[in-house]
């Protein structure tokens, strides 16, 4: 018994954090007890109130505080277009861009035989239904640029065929900034099978 | 607004803690969204309880759930011996050593000019008061081996001659498994000068 029992409650709190281990608990421990006590009642509550106030939008899957979430309420949203991706995180990602106006579709994951995650283990079930309301006229696969991803893309492009929906994925190649040097010899050759007309 | 607020003020407590930034903030809040209800507030309860029910050892400076700490109720503690530190994790790391056996004294910082701290801001007054007790007879100086560390020991060093008690300071020296050859000059100077006969 190093520490006193509350210290050591809240080190071995920090500790089932995601990359946070033993000595970055203790840091994160101590400076807790020197913060302010309404800071520290503001985490404390923060932390109950995520937990318990957060659901998944039931149309489109996207973490919110109210059901259905701002997106899918938001009037000014173009229901032609649906996104579709693997995370509530990459809905911010493409939110943050302020380009897009359509709506989306998150799958909480992708098809991963691996990990033993089958098509009926993510939302696709989900997103057909969608579907059968006739305003949509695009679908696009934004699914992460890997092998999970694009298995997930390509499953949900040859489910969704019939239904006559335009089906995009989105473009792969060297990203801005990037250096053709340092490259891949996948994303360059993608780079390469995408190229467009100037 | 692109978080729903719940969560974006779970963001906003991560981010107060030293060393979490942004991205690695929103990682933390979205990992809390998929643990376990109880777990969640099993967490925010530590958070509180550290905050409320941690003080410092009336008599030694250590943190504490109760008071004095259970190093200074310790009747099988060597209670002639003080060993002064900077900090409570300094005493943690001293305990985890296992082979002390007397009492501290955590003075709280050290004597810096640069940054305006000087020897009434931290616990020095505490000690000499502890030292009018005549059971003390070393007080062992183990204070940073840095330039703040190094001052604020010769401080209280010349402050305690005249009381009579034994005055120590932790060696310096090459680190156990260290390499001679990778030393810095300073530490190797130290090292020789502290040599012993074997």
């Amino acid at each position: 018994m190093y520490y006193p029992e509350p210290i050591s409650k809240l080190i071995d709190s920090f500790m089932k954090l995601p990359g946070i281990g033993p000595k970055t608990a203790v840091r994160l421990a101590f400076f807790v007890l020197n913060m302010k006590e309404d800071v520290v009642l503001d985490f404390a509550k923060a932390l109950v109130n995520a937990k318990r106030n957060l659901t998944y939008c039931s149309s489109c899957g996207h973490i919110t505080d109210k059901d259905p979430c701002y997106i899918c309420e938001d009037d000014k949203r173009d229901r032609s277009i649906i996104c579709v991706v693997q995370d509530p995180k990459d809905v911010i990602a493409m939110e943050k861009m302020k380009e897009y106006n359509g709506l989306y579709h998150v799958l909480h994951g992708a098809i991963s035989p691996m990990e033993g995650i089958g098509p009926e283990d993510i939302k696709i079930a989900e997103l057909l239904r969608r579907l059968q309301d006739e305003t949509v006229q695009e679908v696009i696969l934004a699914t992460n640029p890997n092998i999970e991803g694009e298995a997930t893309a390509m499953y949900i492009s040859r489910l969704l065929k019939p239904t006559g929906v335009k089906i995009t994925r989105i473009a792969h190649g060297l990203p801005v900034g990037g250096d053709l040097e340092y490259a891949d010899e996948v994303t360059l050759s993608k780079a390469l099978e995408g190229r467009r007309e100037l």
